[in-house]
């Protein structure tokens, strides 16, 4: 499957700048792909893209060098610092792919106008790059959750507010998501803003033939609790509480450090938690700011139960994680599965990614085993169609895919102005 | 499925004292059914012996009065003050059918007249309770592993050195799984003892028609281990060492003080973790006797991890347990469901009960969530089974079994010296 | 040193019941004095009341009977229902001598009403015991902290205010502690609560030649810092951040749920961690109501930390206390050691204390063996003075202690109201 | 204080080579002086050695450059690669004065062979260089405890068997303390190596006048052991059981791998404990090599303690420290501390320096806060001393000392075959 972009919203950040050192060095064979689940052997057969297919660009509001970034990076204990200079060069070349992100406090005029020169960043990418597809992946800043609009239920009114200057009717995430779907584009949001979970998006993601992925990567406490609360379940023990803190530093930290941005992120923490224990579990929930840690988080978790007889006990866990080191390899991992999805035709919200997010778009299965086990199912069930659809891996682009497959994916442009973009863009694929 | 009996070995021991205290008050209905897995949403239908079938005897080789040690118990925080007041009577009961068991230290004669009296002992409790059948489950004292000898390959063999009074050569746990052979029952190795697992025992079951389950109870750190250790290999997260440290007071802690003794469970862990995660884990464990903290368990991991591009990360765990609580109601669950098993005409090594062990007959599964799996399908699936042959759990006994599982669960006796007492014990279910 | 009384402020609650129950234990030798400090070897000699010597009474705005509180207690760990039974006469007794303390939603009138209640609640009871005298202990509900106020700096303006009936111008504990003092007893501040630390309170408390003590018991969280903070400071190592959440349950953790509550508690430890590491140290803290954790509190504490070269290092605790159990002894030694105080003619603020308190009054000392010192040579000092004075801690009023001394502890009733009542008091001595 | 040499026994090990680059470091004014006990106010005044009087040299039993040694140290996050490219050229000059050590494998000949070559050694350092002084300090892996020999009371039994080719009757440690003593030098022994603490070696030591200290520098669990038990006593808590774990990888990690070589370590530590907390703790204790986790040492610690009224609670602590970091600016504070000493003419163990040891010489006092006060102590009456004899830290070597002192002094070459060694270098201060 050659040629799939990857086009990272929040490029100068920790996890997009470790994912594409790490990209480079996998690449470069300088390292072995720990924490890439894709390669492991269940998904021997998939058709997804090789590390030397994937194409890197994006948006950010900073302008710091991404190998400036790098370096901090590399001071801070991810990467080390043979990797680093062997993968400068390549580091450069991504650092001259980034464009300016939407920003509310510096965009004049209507945010239509912002959506129209993303979504020419983006398909000016596929077409410099020849590529296939282009995935965006949303790693910027945490927003904090949206209100209930109107706008958020309907193409026409959200349009209309979006032509009208005196509006942001969109948060910035919400546009990124938007103008990715405009621009012919799956959609991953790794991070727990708004992004594409309004409904007016998810019904234009499949009116669009798109599929898109999330929310919130799971990294680190959530992963933990969706690994150890099916456990209580399976012994018939009773959760009583589960308390948590997390100190963090880092960019993600700072920004956390606010409350109304940090709302998101506990929102859909303890929306897991429940899923998976039911309601009546105290869970006390923190999020410190604690600069001096750097990009390490520590989490610490203190879960009391009941058990036989009333007994009580329970469970502590620390855990001292390096964020975007588990996060970047799983933003590569998703890009290739999404560009398989939408290889093979599949839209709206991939529920068998669960896997890799805290709050799971259109499932509740939260329980990381059974999650899995989805993964791994979907991912076999795509070597078989791939079987049987072998244009769909392979280099031979004169082959046409079968009808409703190439309907569902030429769908994008139809009826919307930037039509012209995207049609160049199929075209140098 | 009326009159299970549950003989215990080790019935004055802590697991089996808060065993007996909440089928007590399970039956009386003083507490609800937390811990106990056989009473989860899944397992409804699943043709299992009600809590006022259960009729428990055993043997043991001190003579505490249960009551007693359900005090010590309450005292240490495993058992409410209200529910052992509630439960006297029932413990004396209880207590009046504990029969003294085997002790090489006392025992003059062959083994095979400690077989005899054993074995005689258990019949005796099945005629005169008017049990279908007896489920031996062995929770005392934990013994050292057992060396290679030839008698543990050849039923020969063996029964000539069983006769023989200069030998010992069945260490109790094994001596005693013969004997509940012998008696035409199935046994629960809930211990990391030898008991079952010697080749020539478990030619014994298969040719009796007997099911049995083990080994060694999975109720603390090796619990975690195998739920979380499927964790780092679904991350594709490499793990480096895996220390432990458990402390524990209560008999186990003194019995494991011993580093003989302790010898067979420190093995039975070790094998669990390197099927989980394949060798080249560093893995040091400890086990402490520590008096003071009376029946309470306290487990210390370390898991250091290697992630992305090789940076370096842990996760710690303390588990603080109170291990009678954990056991206890999974010996009822196990009585249960290998009496349903029985019933069912299984024999040989229960597999799908890998959930409750740590090193399970039968299967290197050890990852928890696949075993949960495992034991709910097995069970669903005597829920079919008890569907199209409704005799098995119903009061009508006159109406036959089909003939190969009557067979099969007819087998014990035969070309035995006990013939007799199985024969009565039979005619009287 | 014969009659002594002990008056609490939140007679029925954990801490208070704990405090009685264990008196009564203590002299009825069913227990040891562990957790009692004045029962160290480093206190033998100093002058303190014996535990026959200390008589019970208090102040609660709630009902419930002692007993059924010590019950509470006794399920949830903190008394070893074997005490409990032997101490159910002598909790009776005490509960009999508990009144109703203020509350600002029940009373009406001016709180001067109430300050003339609750000095003629404990002058009777001194009176009815002939008591030498009568240390007032606060260990009722945390309140938040107060305001600043012109009437907490002047004595007129505030008892311009309290003889207001449309002003509550005092919080409870500080009304409280205003009662005491005009009772002619010395007190004790075992909360966060305003209390005796309002500037007019303090002056009064000199004025009238009475000793007092807070605040803020320390015995958990804090107590390990300022154990642990010195041995950075010793070692030249730099703390970057000292993060800490603590769950708690029982009444108190019900309490400290209301952030309102809750900062005056979280306002002494901080100001505790600035004075043992100085400005500049991330310093994220929680307090969480965790209600199924009962009396139990667990803190959890993450310090990070720069070594030489710029190394990172870490320590992390997790404290498990039984929060009552901790204070209550703390209680009745400062019970003691505030009488003995009294005695020897000390007023105003004890600064020797702070080994006691989170928050200490009229020093800035928080390092836990420097306070330790103090302690232990303050009390030094104390058998010194009672060899020169002997009468202090005999048996034989008719003898004068010297002018001075009495001069100090006549001073309570001079120019106020209830001089009958302290005179009375002084009489029966 | 001109002219002090540092002779690091074991001078390419992680806590020689980070003490050596953190002192050229220093000296350069790189880094701050963070973990350097002499730098902290209380120190002011006292007569120490500069960073930039300090020369360093060594043996070693391997070869590797020094500069390679920092390389692997930086690597593993003990030293920032900023600081290791400006320390290159420095680390060169110290590699260059590092001899080969003894070894008991390489060796042949009696071992007063060996002893004459490592006096020269050092004698030849400290005369080409100029130096009053050369502190040795033993920072060479563990050794396992001394059995007791008569030659370890005798010094004519002992010089028989070191003359003896057919013997080697001292364990390398307490060899090279010999051979530092008849070079006239103090000794420090930050090892749990047997080391100088012989009988004969310390008689040796008090009739040269020499000082010396040790033993087994205490930089993390037992730190934190004698910071946190005397908590324990002071609030007449009583601790029941206190368990430990040690985690380590490194040199020293793979050397305490072998049980025989940890015995030292592990006996130092328990007798601390017992000093502490007296007998009847339990207190089981483990020291495992995990090599990836490189040089980290993780310690897990828990405390289980007794309050009132029989109250169980527990304390716990993870201890995540990087050995060297913590271990090497002290070995900076003991080169300038024991410099002092012998300027200011003590000899023999001294015991004011307990602050920096897991079992001090010369006296019980494992309490941490007291050790502080003994060192601040001590180090503030060589201020005054230094103030009556202004010549011990000046410049004006004209100026002769008091009678006395200089004796003790001169004391080491007298009746030994290293007079002129020693004289020539006395000269050269
Ligand atoms: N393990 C993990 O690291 C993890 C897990 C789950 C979710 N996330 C989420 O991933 C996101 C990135 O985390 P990070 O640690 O890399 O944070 P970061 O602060 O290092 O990077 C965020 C980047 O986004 C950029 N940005 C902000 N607003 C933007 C906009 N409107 N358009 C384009 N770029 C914008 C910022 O300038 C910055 O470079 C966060 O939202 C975080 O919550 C991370
Ligand atoms: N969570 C758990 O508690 C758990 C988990 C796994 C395995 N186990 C195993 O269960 C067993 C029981 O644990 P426990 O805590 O109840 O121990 P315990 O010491 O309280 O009880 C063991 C009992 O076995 C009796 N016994 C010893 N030798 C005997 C013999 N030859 N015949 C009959 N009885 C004999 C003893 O007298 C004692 O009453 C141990 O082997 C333990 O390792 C327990
Ligand atoms: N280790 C400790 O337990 C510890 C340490 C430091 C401080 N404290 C403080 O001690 C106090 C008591 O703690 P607790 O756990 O016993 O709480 P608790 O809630 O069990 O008891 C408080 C009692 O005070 C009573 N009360 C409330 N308002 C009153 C008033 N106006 N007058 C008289 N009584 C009143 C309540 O009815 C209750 O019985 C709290 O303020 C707590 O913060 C406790
Ligand atoms: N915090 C700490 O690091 C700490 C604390 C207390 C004690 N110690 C002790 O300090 C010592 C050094 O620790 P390390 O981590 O640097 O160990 P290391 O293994 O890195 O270094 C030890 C060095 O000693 C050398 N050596 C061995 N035998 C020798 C001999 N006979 N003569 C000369 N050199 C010899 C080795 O070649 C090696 O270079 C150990 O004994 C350790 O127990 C260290
Ligand atoms: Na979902
Ligand atoms: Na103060």
């Amino acid at each position: 499957m050659a040629g799939t972009g990857l086009w990272l919203v929040g490029a100068r950040g920790s996890v997009a700048t470790t994912a594409v050192v790490g990209l480079l060095a996998l690449r470069a064979k300088l390292v072995e792909p720990v924490g890439c689940v894709t390669e492991r052997p269940e998904f021997a057969g998939v058709p997804l893209p090789a590390w030397e297919d994937i194409v890197v660009g994006g948006h950010d509001v900073v302008h710091t060098p991404l190998e400036k970034r790098a370096e901090q990076l590399a001071d801070a204990g991810l990467i080390p610092h043979r990797v680093l200079a062997a993968t400068a060069t390549g580091l450069r070349a991504v650092d001259a792919r980034i464009r300016d992100g939407y920003h509310p406090a510096t965009h004049t005029g209507a945010q239509a106008d912002a959506v129209a020169r993303l979504v020419e960043d983006i398909t000016t990418f596929r077409g410099e790059h020849g590529l296939d597809r282009v995935i965006v992946v949303n790693v910027s800043s945490t927003e904090p959750p949206a209100p209930s609009l109107p706008e958020y239920s309907s193409l026409d009114l959200l349009e209309a507010a979006l032509a009208d200057p005196a509006r942001s009717v969109l948060p910035p995430s919400s546009l990124m998501a938007y103008a990715a779907l405009r621009a012919g584009c799956p959609f991953v949001d790794f991070t727990p803003s708004p992004g594409l979970r309004l409904p007016v998006l998810h019904d234009l993601a499949v009116s669009l033939g798109l599929p898109y992925a999330g929310s919130d990567g799971k990294t680190g406490e959530t992963l933990l609790r969706t690994v150890l609360a099916p456990m209580f379940t399976a012994r018939a023990l009773r959760v009583r509480s589960w308390a948590g803190t997390n100190l963090l530093g880092g960019g993600d930290g700072a920004n956390l450090a606010d409350p109304v941005q940090a709302a998101g992120k506990l929102e859909s923490k303890a929306r897991g938690l429940a899923a998976l224990l039911g309601e009546g579990v105290t869970a006390p929930l923190h999020i410190d700011n604690v600069p001096d840690l750097g990009e390490q988080k520590t989490a610490w978790d203190h879960v009391s139960f009941e058990g036989f007889l009333g007994a009580r006990m329970n469970l502590q866990f620390t855990w001292t994680g390096l964020d975007s080191s588990l996060a970047a390899p799983l933003i590569l991992d998703l890009t290739r599965l999404v560009a398989a999805a939408h290889d093979a035709g599949q839209s709206g919200p991939l529920a068998s990614l669960a896997f890799f997010f805290k709050d799971p778009v259109a499932t509740d299965e939260h329980r990381f085993a059974q999650q899995t086990d989805m993964l791994t199912e979907w991912a076999q069930a795509l070597v078989h169609s791939a079987d049987s659809y072998p244009q769909a891996d392979t280099d031979t682009p004169e082959t046409s895919p079968p009808a409703d497959k190439m309907a569902r994916r030429d769908a994008p442009g139809n009826g919307w102005g930037l039509g012209n973009a995207r049609a160049s863009d199929e075209a140098s694929s």
